[in-house]
């Protein structure tokens, strides 16, 4: 059997009861952060000219498109909440590929529930396979092909789209094989797109057309049976180096969910460990603002290169700044999407911590690590080394910690109230009779001063 | 400037009255062609479940397919012009780079002037951008591309969609380096998918996504701006090898369409040359297919290892046999869309022209030429040596013989007066003050015999 063949047939044939219990859980912390992303994008300008230029092209308005309220087709509400779950880079990571799972699988799987009728347990059960999919495509040709310069989110979730759609659609093991060929019909996104709305419309096409190669699949439009394997497939013509082994190895034994990773902050990397144990050191000793006399860092030689910007002008700069990482861990102990706003970089108390703050580079210290002094005025110093950066595999973002970065992204765009109700109705996503109800539940109910803030022309 | 750049600026600013006539001229050709395909594929399956799949997708029905009575938003209606355009693989080829390069520019404009106004000069205008941006992006990357398993015509295909479409939206030299940079975004399509629906879903898929980025980006919607020429852009992405420089050389004075070429016949090119040779013996003598006893052809060695089938089962098979090629030149002068059915291998005067054919490689012959014995019952011997094929670019098809092509393929479809009135304005598209007439005189007046044997479910 083919490789493409022993992937569809693993997609078709794999049962819920077949799936462990931890991995069950894993999506379900997979799409309440999916779900908090979308949620905080859904207010962004890329969003909002995506909306208005597609709606002429959107067929009957079946779908609603999360946390907005205009309604269009299930594809293009795909595409949208494509856009709004990516636009703020805040979605999972899974380590060993550089893949952001969840946008290219939830994206479809919200717009379809919302369209038609799909158990929350059928709902989770696409996604698992869904993910699994786009990540053993993505193991495969890994790294060549991500450092070859694609945008391997999107190359590989439409795969990951058509896989989930299709075991929705009860695609037979052959139309599953088609739908792996009009993905890779359609398999494209580019790394020279980053830093531009580009950069999250290519996961939201990656999963709209993945859905899209289902329908087509369930109606018999046929594709090349060697999707991932054949000679011009997807594997040869798009990675210099591959290993096709690592899609069927420990198929059904081994799930890439376990592997994955949730951003707890807003910003680069690099900076996560500081702002993490200063946010360890505010909650262990509160520490006045006005009490700190300076604030000395270690860190990994790389995070000067890339993080070493101390004047800020703009919000945008401050998502790169090793000082403002210190500042909001000791002040406001988080790093969520307020904390790197104009506003923020404003306030009078994180400007007076960055202005104390300095960075030396250790080669000792990993990336994941920082040494942190904090000299108080009455001369007593506080000290933390972190090891292993918060929400790296090692030290998993708990799902209060999910929870609480939901809330923080949602209530962008929707009143406090609204939001508990659909993080609170998220974490039983698998109990939900129609999991319609929850993208349903995301729509704004009032036209309040919460949104009549947005750009809307 | 960056390549781009430079190629965005030529687009916005090139004016119709500095296109030379010769090439003006050459575009009608590629129109009536790229039309007469359209009008031949449009009773296709491929494209009858496409149309059905996604009806309930299509947003305001503005648009009309070609030949069909369905009316779809201008977004669908360009993926399904690409379809039907491309399902038989009739359409024009630019040899030196491959590009099939009509489907993915004629699609989108005849989609888009279905659906807005536009004049036949501008049409014909942007027709000419699209398919020069396509073909010198093709030169740029060529062999590489081509070698490593692209489909060359989806792949470059999107960025000339953008140019023709974005050209009508009267885009500004920045929007249309942004819808570059939305069509490298969405560049896809592998030549594993030949044989299969999805061969011609990827050039359609293109124009379709060509005609969104250039939608997006009038929206403002941003884009990396080194599409083409950026470290991780589209070249250094999708290619081993490239050459930039291709792009920008002679832009303005040396045209990619006059190095465009039309098929002859419905099938195989190494088999052209024989029904041209044969074709010109029948014009000739006139024989009796019951006079022939006996045709020895000398070909190419290469037409041998692809097309030495004898025995015919399908029509479809006998696009890939010498042997037929020989009689349907012999006895019917010509090789359309008819010779190659499950009827024409049927036909006992075929069958038997066929039988009495042999072929024997020779490597002194080209896979342009064939020498032909054709022996008579009454001892004579009617020979023929084809020094170049009709319709390579050495002896291009003459305008009467575009117009038969065109009768011969839009008669699946149409009734032969409706064909007849159709070709004729498409003669004169440049003179047209609306080109969505044309468009529109495609549609189906009747649901008579000739429509009621399509598969409609």
């Amino acid at each position: 059997m083919s490789v493409t063949e022993a992937l569809a047939e693993y997609v078709t044939h794999s049962t819920y009861e077949a799936i462990p219990r931890d991995v069950r859980d894993e999506a379900k912390r997979a799409i309440v952060n999916y779900l908090g992303c979308a949620l905080g994008g859904s207010v962004e300008p890329a969003l909002d000219i995506a909306i208005r230029t597609l709606a002429p092209y959107s067929g009957n308005a079946t779908a609603c498109i999360l946390g907005r309220p205009e309604r269009f087709d299930a594809l293009h509400a795909t595409l949208l909440n494509g856009i709004g779950s990516h636009v703020h880079e805040y979605d999972d990571t899974l380590p060993k590929n550089f893949i952001h799972p969840s946008v290219p699988v939830g994206s479809p799987l919200f717009a379809y529930a919302s369209a038609n009728p799909v158990s929350g347990r059928d709902f989770v059960h696409a996604f698992i396979l869904g993910l699994e999919v786009e990540s053993r495509i993505g193991n495969a040709v890994y790294p060549a092909h991500y450092l070859a310069g694609w945008h391997i989110t999107s190359t590989t979730g439409v795969f990951g789209a058509a896989a989930a759609i299709g075991k929705l659609l009860g695609l037979t093991t052959k139309q599953m094989v088609w739908a792996f060929g009009m993905a890779a019909s359609q398999a494209a996104g580019i790394r020279e797109m980053f830093g531009s709305m580009a950069k999250s419309f290519q996961p939201g096409r990656a999963a709209q057309n993945g859905y899209t190669a289902a329908l087509l699949a369930q109606a018999d439009f046929t594709a090349g049976e060697r999707a991932l394997e054949g000679p011009r497939g997807f594997a040869a013509v798009a990675a210099a180096e591959y290993d096709l082994g690592k899609i069927t190895a420990g198929l059904g034994k081994d799930f890439e969910l376990r592997d994955n990773a949730y951003k707890p902050y807003a910003c680069g990397l690099v900076v996560h460990p500081t702002i993490d144990g200063c946010s360890q050191l505010r909650k262990e000793f509160h520490p006045d603002p006005e009490s700190i006399a300076g604030v000395r860092l270690r860190v990994a030689p790389l995070v000067l290169d890339l993080c070493n910007k101390s004047e800020l002008k703009r919000g945008l700069e401050s998502k790169y700044s090793i000082y403002h990482a210190a500042a909001i861990g000791l002040v406001r102990g988080k790093g969520g999407l307020q904390e790197f706003t104009d506003e923020a970089i404003a306030d009078p108390a994180l400007q007076r911590v960055r202005a104390v703050t300095t960075a030396v580079g250790d080669d000792t210290i990993t990336e994941d690590q920082v040494h942190i002094e904090v000299v108080l005025r009455n001369g007593e110093t506080l000290t933390k080394f972190v090891e292993q950066s918060l929400g790296n595999v090692h030290r998993p973002l708990s799902n209060e910690q999910l929870t609480e970065k939901f809330v923080d992204q949602a209530v962008l765009a929707l009143p406090r109230h609204q939001v508990d109700a659909i993080v609170e109705q998220c974490w039983r996503i698998d109990a939900l009779d129609n999991a319609g109800d929850l993208a349903r539940a995301t729509i704004p109910r009032i036209a309040g001063p919460l949104r009549s803030g947005r750009t809307t022309h």
